[in-house]
């Protein structure tokens, strides 16, 4: 069966060796996106994916396409068509100083895209998983109705939906608020991830105690009752090069949880919620009736992408069970 | 005395080594744009230079204020302002192939400026000479309105004004043509670069014998009479990476020449007209009584550019009289 | 309708801006054999093709398979096994330093490849090409034996089957010589390309006139009495930098012949058989009635392989025939 | 008003990637010295900044005042001559490892400058504050006096004089001692920042407690009457990647102390003092009632500058206070 | 007197910049072998060293040579021939990540030496101390053979002979274990470096407390009564970034041990090893009768060369003992 | 027999892909000078090479002589001491503008030589040919006077000296002129290469017909009566990128010329007439009786070197021979 992932790829240029943006006399090039980085994840994992979107039909466009292609994700889905590519600019921090990101993605393909331009129906043949992000509706208007329209359409054919709440503060430029648009999407899911952060600004739920999940995760059940797991992963920036990570789920019984890593030095920490959502897909296809296990399975994986450079993680389920199963000790594998 | 231009300046993001937009995991960052290129010449020549224009308040347009300041441009003319900065990619040809620009400047901060957001008084004070191309005027249709202020505004002020015309196809998406936006704008300019291309599409004056510049310049002076120098320049290109250049001056009453270079194997073709720009320029003011001289200055100036990387032509006065005199051997100076 | 390209793909490890070996202190990584890169090209004019190899089952044959994946190709009739992928070291020569190969591809998956390893029932269901070269054979008895396997299945289901006959003097190490290997695959094939070189060495078809075509092709046509196209390219090597490149095909009855490119000065001559290769197969799948076109868009395509550094050719149809029609001026497209 | 701060600038030749200098196939270029890194920083917050200094009248002189103006230093007092412009070269430590410099800055332009050079008149003219370090006298005789010359021509208007004491043992190579020079010069002086290793090499003052600031303050105090404030920074050197740092500055009245930055994995540790002392200027210019908010953030300004390669600290205002105000998380900012 | 160490120097290419293989578009090419790696600290330290091995007579076996030239090691003892310079690739891990070798020697002219091909009697001329490792007799069955008859030949020139016993899990292929196979060769050794792992896999020694290395050391002269030093390197890893250091020295008598390093965050762990048994030769050639103080400069060595990009140690014994004598604090030497 | 080499090896700086100081964020690494490339040519084609200079005691010496112990040069007679390594500073020109060196080599180790400092009997001890060049002289008294020292020596032992005549007009700055110093040490040499320029400035010798090379040969034998082997280049400037070489032997009978080579486009041409000096003398030594093919030898050595980045050349005599012998098409070898 197959994973539909949805949501835009970017070009994303990065300042190379933590210089800031007025040093880079060049810039590394990828190409990369939340909903995109889940695909190459799942795909790494021996998942079939099918990645859609909008992408503009230049060089650029198709260098976007040959890097989802090389990932084998299916990208013939793909619509063709409006104007240019969104870039993301990336600065890379390090210790006390924070990565900053600059985005030019408004009037990108993807945020002009319109309702009808993907025909759902044939996206979603054979399709069990479907998949979002909240940056989609956050991106324009338009982003936002035909991303309603694709819960919809995987809703009416009883395929799986996850979405990563993912708020960011830059977008949401167009004159609604994610509580506007949010409820009647999230409505649809079966698998939500999140914190108390996007509860509150997209839903109005507000828990007293923040150190407490089960309290929030069920207040997110009662007002989505579609939802069978709550998800959330807990980062503590020590500093821009060191974090801690784990993540809690919540399946309307009981609380599973994950071990706690310890990412220092980190080499590149964007995609990293990016690469817990691809995990934790995985996990819950793979392993359904462990879900503890598939929850670490996500952790173990977003740490592992903290060590790699670039918007995706390379990794393969065996390099992720390994590191679960206990060694993260880093020795040389010769 | 001071010289003005105005323009939009870019980010440049060029592939390296001959690399298709496919290869490329890093491309080069560079700022530049046909008048900000220009002032760089000026400024390379001792010339006190203003360059105007609208930039994003960000890293991005700080950025390019660094590389104006770096040059010795006065930058403090420039307005900060509106989303994004515009943005060239380039892929250098060779050989057969040639270069490939993608425009991403759509709503950049210039495209969007507005009519009063240049004190004009201000930014002509103590200015002899106005630059300006006819890439402004392509960009948006706010855009060509400031340009006639600018104009009109020199103008008044007994400032000359100089035009390169430079016909974009892949711009003037706005709703108008050159023709119904330039006329207006070039009956305000005192020097005139240009050729039967751009002298066709933009004022409808066709000429019989392209091989003939007389004739057009004439036509040109008759249409647009208080142009006192109508300039040309002619370039054979043989191939992406070999190129011929020369140039004609007509001043009403005679018609100067210049030697013709052999420009084999360019090394960055972009910016070549900007750099004829900024020497002809620099020339009608240091040699107002030798135009020979001052045709043959840009040129020269101008086949210097061809071996150097970038937009800009980084060569002094005295570098380019150098290869004037007759030097092209180009013996190693040591 | 599928096509079928067979062969070895292997590491490039290329020394950068014509370092010879002992300077470099990085090398440059891509994956290329004769018969992908042709593979690569069909898919950049839009055919459905599939490449089919033996490579290890490590990280490095995963990285030779993500390129393939990236050109859209499908690669899932690719074996994994064996114990390393073929590499070859390229140092890039210029003027009249010839470019230099060491090849270190001894006891590569694909040299140890052996029969039954590929099931060519499913390889050639739904293909009408299949494609093969003269280095396949020439790397190691096992090879060669798959190879006539090849042709044999792909012969009795009507496929049509082109070679290229391309001598390797370093390879042939395996205790057979191309005579006694190469007549009983080329017998099976529709379409030869080669010269006078192989036709002696492999069939000991020797023509008195060397620089008249149509005796050869002929004699080669009297040989192997099923080969429809007759084809040889012809390049006159005035330095490493400097070539002339043009090609003849002779159909049994007319000799077709294209115009003559000066490629000067060359970026990467690797490759440039298999693009013009990849432009012909392409030329005669899509104009079958007009040979002279098919090989004009074969050698414009081999012209601009020249100016793009690596070992594939990263054009469109489009820019090819734009080249074929004669703009071949290099002029900035923007 | 505006502030000149006076000394060498080199160009600045680091190793790559932590190589040792017999690794290294090339070098990074960059151009930096103790006062023009302070002037940077000024310059970053906003300060109208006037950087003095001799360089060579060539391309590498050129290079350097290119890099002033980028960063919007006025480099019009700059007096061109001499022969050669100071180098210096960088091997970047690791853990264990130091960092190693190798200074070659002899018969440089600015180890030659004679009295007479510089007219302090027209220098000082419209100018509060000058800074200087005990790096200029430390490269010549002739520097020392004009050192000596601007220290006398700021005292006499009145102009605020800032000094860091800052001692370099590979220095003081032309027969003099710090203690014959140093005194004489700091006597003008009203901000001295320097620690218990100069006060003792410098001025013969010693104290029992070195852990104890305020004795050594006062001491130096009771010596330089007319200095306000005495400062001192604290580094704890860990090893080359890991240091601590804070600072203290007495006021003759008080002592004001700084939080203690863990900083942890350095990027580029030269120029951490430049920084703090470019941050304490503008602290002290801006916030002259709030001494340890001054305090506070040059120091939190110099945290910075170690997440930075290079010799200068490329960060604004803002930045800085929001570390200040305590988020040292280096979340992303997006 | 003249060192000798014998084995391989293969080709090593990195990805740079903690990419994984699929990122790569360059990577980082050196020359690096266990027992080279030890050649090249001696020559670091002074000592006179002879390295030896067989290297294929093509640019890349030169390129090998070069390096170790470069180093001051005396080359002109390797024997040319054989088809290929063994390859391996690194793939540079970081935090939970480990680094992954891919090895690439099968076949190459060190594994295809046969017994003759050196002349031991030459190379052993004015020798005084011959070292070897386990990896030799792990890479093909004539490689042990050639192993065992230098160890004789020098054995009988009562040569004092070093082990590294160092087993590699991807070696031993051909057919034999170590147990088979390292008991002859080490018997004849005065200096052994090894843990309990190798002990239990090469001569079925167990301890049961393995925390404790007496025991073992002692079982081990025991069996191996030549014997005179038992080494062991104890390395606790945290992380691919972050591990600690340190060692012991059973001499029969007495067990000396060294500090602990602590290595965070390592720049380079591959040659970890070899710098240490570098660094003990040299320590006990020179400071025989201070065996604590040999041990603490192989650690302090050691210890250096993670801060190394590479696999050899490129640090003086002064650089050494500085660290050794306390000062890893890492301070900028300036 | 050994060969002597003597002068000064600098660190060369140069800016990567043409760019122009001003530019360059890197630069490119190197050490080279004009004996020390005569010396690694030397070594290349299987002679036995000492080379002889002053050099710093620092890490920077230390990386000269690494580069030189890599090419199999014997650099155990080079005398460390002084203050620093010379350095020249490098843009690569391109068509019409030419290259440019920044010298920054005063002072330096090898100018500040002293008399005496080298032993010239352990230096010429077996040696057979003994090479400088006019760079030397012309850097410093003290090394012009130790230069006429070895010179001396070498005629005492009837050791054959060669010289390149040379002239750097941007040296020479030591109050003395060619004039008052080369004939004494030109005197004692057998084979002088120059040309008319050297003739003239150094020797005051002019002939009426620069095209004709005899009337030259014969003034110089007559001043010189030991020179047996008058040689002179003959390099025709087009362009920076194109130049044609030639060369021409005068034996006191008989004038010897060679092939001229088209040099389009030059890779490097710094080290041009230093690598064909190498092959010169290596021409002289091993073709004694043809010195039309020891002349064609150091031409077509030299041409090669045109296409190779950096001072030296890096060909075998293997190569070399294979262009002479007329196959300059540089078709790959594979």
């Amino acid at each position: 069966m197959q994973i539909v992932t949805f949501g835009e790829i970017m070009m994303r240029l990065t300042t190379p060796r933590h210089q800031r943006f007025r040093q880079a006399s060049n810039l590394e090039v990828e190409y990369g996106g939340g909903e995109s980085n889940v695909a190459v994840s799942l795909a790494n994992y021996g998942q079939q994916v099918r990645f859609v979107s909008r992408l503009p039909d230049n060089d650029l466009g198709e260098c976007a396409i040959r890097s989802l292609r090389a990932a084998g994700i299916d990208t013939s889905y793909i619509v063709r068509g409006g104007k240019r590519l969104g870039i993301y600019f990336l600065e890379t921090g390090a210790v006390q100083r924070p990565s900053k990101v600059i985005y030019d993605r408004e009037d990108s393909s993807m945020a002009t895209l319109s309702s009808g331009d993907i025909d759902w129906d044939r996206t979603f043949d054979k399709v069990s998983w479907f998949h979002w992000s909240g940056i989609t509706p956050a991106v324009s208007a338009s982003a936002a109705a035909v991303c309603l329209e694709a819960c919809r359409a995987a809703a009416e054919r009883g395929i799986t939906i996850s979405v990563d709440l993912n708020h960011r503060s830059k977008l949401w430029q167009y004159g609604k608020t994610p509580a506007e648009v949010m409820p009647e999407l999230v409505e649809l899911c079966d698998v939500i991830v999140g914190g108390s952060y996007e509860a509150e600004r997209y839903f109005g739920i507000e828990v007293e105690d923040k150190e407490d999940f089960t309290p929030l995760a069920k207040a997110l059940r009662q007002r989505f009752p579609k939802a069978r797991h709550i998800v959330t992963t807990l980062r503590d920036s020590i500093s821009a090069s060191h974090n801690t990570y784990t993540a809690l789920l919540w399946d309307g019984d009981t609380l599973h949880s994950s071990p706690t890593y310890e990412l220092t030095h980190i080499v590149d920490r964007v995609g990293g919620g990016d690469s817990f959502m691809g995990g934790l897909i995985h996990g819950l296809i793979k392993w359904p009736n462990d879900l503890t296990y598939a929850l670490r399975f996500a952790v173990a994986a977003s740490a592992l992408k903290h060590t790699i450079p670039g918007d995706v993680n390379l990794v393969t389920e065996g390099e992720v069970v390994e590191l679960m199963e206990g060694d993260g000790s880093g020795r040389v594998r010769r």
